[in-house]
């Protein structure tokens, strides 16, 4: 049963770890930033994998499994990289009871590892493209952590993809993205941007980062996914050419795309309330709950007719019939409203006479009546309508916390009140997006890839001429 | 396409491994001891652990993830367990580019990090039993390393259980005991003994360790599998208690159980032939390749009908249209050889017109002419057929090389010819044991479960009265 939940007006983000632990997702580990993942955080892990993996493979992606550690100097070959990955490396100093002679880093990210065996297997554009997907472990080496937002050790699937073209790389990187958009907002039921990430914001080693973007109810934005195209970057240094069509030589162009458990982060915040959590359909584990109500006398007959009830929607839905008899139905009302259950099902003796049941949302408290002969019906109508419902309530909400900002004084007061994704011109400097990120503890987002013309707009900050309208935003 | 591959006859060792390298399903990786999983690995994995999965959860289990990381001296408090796993331990010492207070061990195995956690989780006996399995890497510094078979880094899974009773954890132990075998049996159609393993073999840390042991073609024993009894240890080492019914204070009993890539390699040495993979069908990744036959004037017409009856087949099988028209067919049949794809269709212009199609069987090369109209019932049948005939294949091997050995000699002389498993009477003593590992290079792979009667047999060793029959081999 739950503790107490603090309220998300009194303390967001102690509410958001309230729901985290009672909820029973995940758990501190005695590791520094580490955590565990529980069953019901895990359950709701494998639902997002199966989801995600399925979008892999339908644009022809293979999964593969590549070492966790990586020699040291593997980071050494790509500048950029190196620099950026070194301060959080975790590194494997003695094994065997022996001094390594060359220690092993924990895998950050795989794209050293992935491109010193891209050398061995790809020889000619036949062996192209290669489309690979590792579902894994990574270590980084974080000085703050926040359960499933920013954890030392995470959970995430890395693509890392090969090309013979420059073009079919980049588009590549755009048609992961687009998978990553449409499972954020047909699987997690959440609206996101999606756009380029400025120079001084991209991966350390691409070209160019693309991301996408959601606002938490606290205003915030949250990455919630990046593609990477990596240009010729990787395949220079680890040496991979192949021979072409035309038997020139060529560098090899490349992609890498990730999302993490950090997902499970931005669902929580997107959606939840103060009465626990609250799943969109599609990713519940359990999509309906059913609660029956009875005493002594009637609990044969109620049970008997639960769980017929429970084999009936069994073939139509992820259906759980809790016949516990030591809680209260009101203390498994309450439990199942933390755990974000979408649809519970009471019934009970009178129910059983009308042969009907009680189906209350998650999402709106709604209460209503459904008979028993309709059940798998309207209860499939119900689910769709709380996973579309929770999207329109989050993009509502994105859309009404949107602004754009005139002047920089304006810019500094959207963003302490009333926060949100802040619009405004930006000559493209990376001084001005600097000062922004010094005085207001804000970054640019993203620039959209539907971009808008800046119409003569100046730059916020500098004044100059707009070469871009940027979201700007405090981020997680 | 293959290079050649060593016949079995010639070096089984070498044939084990270019059926690995040439089927595409390993590589070797620039880090001590570690393999890439290629694609063709890693999807018969995901077959593994699909089937697996589904197993442990209709036994009532869930999935969960625990940290990478294990401080230290959480090994120390288990005496055996630090002793068993010590040397084989990779430690991290560094992170974050400080150096750290405690160094960190990557785990090898997670008893101690999640009976810590365990010890937080579990209060009451209404929290038991707790019935929690982990997909995850591990690693252990091993000095000789193969592929699959013993790698440094490896993937597996970890069942930890938690009971209220002694004879609750015990059951719990055999459950998955004959889950392994089910798996082994009906999804790998590998026969194995299951037994238990002698105090000098068992796990460390655990009361007792029950295993699943298999024979390979060239009569070596692999132990495919291990359950384990764990009695209270790691409730007392992490001092895990909890309230009984009866309102006294117990330690929590626990078993632990695990499976791992291994099995590939398993599967691999127990069914391949000279030409390459033999796949059991349930777990291949494709189960029928279709390679059509044709010139550039019958492409059109053969294509088209190859793509319908693959579009068929598809609803009722994992089916692959090889449709490049670069590779000749004979080329393609010898590839989806050594891919040990378990069925084969070729078709070309002349079928098309008498409404058939040629199927092939992987494990015997029997050719079979299909009527298209029947080609679902009867492919069904065959890869039926296969399945089940690859395992009697093996079980029959197993039992022409099951021997009764008499005398310490004679067991010397079936352990080096012709090898396999030797029955033998063991009276127990571990220093009988030892003899004939360090003379005979052979272990007791296990004490059958279904123990036969010594019948005042001597044991094979000192001559004393057997208390057992322990079965013998030579093991990877």
């Amino acid at each position: 049963m739950a503790e107490k939940i603090t309220p998300r007006a009194t303390d967001y983000s102690q509410w958001y770890i309230d729901i985290v632990l009672n909820a029973k997702l995940a758990d501190y580990a005695p590791v520094k930033g580490c955590m565990v993942i529980r069953p019901r955080g895990y359950a709701l892990w494998e639902r997002m994998q199966a989801g995600l993996d399925g979008l892999f493979k339908a644009t022809g992606h293979v999964n593969a499994y590549f070492p966790l550690l990586i020699p040291e100097s593997f980071f050494k070959k790509e500048a950029e990289h190196v620099e950026g990955f070194s301060p959080e490396l975790a590194m494997v100093t003695h094994a065997g009871g022996e001094k390594l002679e060359e220690p092993y880093a924990i895998r950050p990210t795989s794209e050293t590892i992935i491109w010193s065996m891209y050398k061995r297997w790809i020889q000619s554009y036949r062996d192209l493209p290669l489309l690979i997907n590792q579902w894994c472990n990574v270590v980084r080496w974080e000085k703050r952590t926040r359960l499933f937002l920013r954890t030392t050790e995470f959970l995430w699937q890395e693509g890392h993809t090969a090309h013979a073209t420059s073009e079919e790389a980049e588009a590549e990187t755009l048609r992961m993205l687009g998978v990553y958009r449409t499972f954020a907002e047909e699987y997690m039921a959440l609206p996101v941007l999606h756009g380029v990430k400025t120079e001084s914001e991209k991966f350390a080693g691409a070209v160019k980062t693309y991301c996408i973007e959601a606002m938490m109810q606290d205003r915030k934005a949250l990455q919630a996914g990046t593609s990477h195209f990596l240009g010729q970057n990787f395949a220079k240094a680890f040496d991979v050419t192949f021979q072409t069509k035309d038997k020139t030589i060529d560098h090899v162009w490349a992609t890498s795309w990730g999302v993490s458990t950090r997902l499970i982060g931005a669902l929580i915040m997107a959606h939840s309330d103060d009465k626990g959590l609250i799943l969109p359909p599609r990713l519940a584990p359990i999509e309906v709950v059913i609660v029956p109500i009875f005493k002594n006398e009637t609990k044969d007959a109620v049970l008997k007719f639960a769980r017929n009830l429970r084999d009936t929607l069994s073939t139509a839905f992820r259906v759980f019939l809790d016949e516990d008899d030591q809680n209260t139905p009101g203390w498994k009302f309450a439990e199942y409203e933390v755990q974000g259950v979408p649809l519970r099902i009471e019934l009970g003796p009178r129910d059983i006479e009308k042969e009907q049941v009680v189906a209350v949302r998650r999402d709106t408290g709604e209460k209503v009546f459904v008979p028993v002969v309709e059940a798998t019906v309207r209860f499939r109508a119900l689910l769709d309508d709380i996973q579309s419902s929770l999207y329109r309530r989050a993009l509502k909400f994105r859309e009404d916390n949107t602004f754009r900002a005139k002047s920089y004084a304006e810019l500094g007061k959207l963003l302490d009140e009333p926060g949100g994704f802040i619009e405004a011109g930006w000559c493209g400097d990376t001084a001005c997006e600097a000062k922004v990120k010094e005085e207001y503890k804000a970054t640019i987002r993203l620039l959209p890839l539907e971009a808008k013309d800046p119409e003569g707009a100046p730059c916020v900050v500098c004044g100059k001429t707009a070469r871009h309208i940027a979201v700007f935003g405090r981020a997680y």
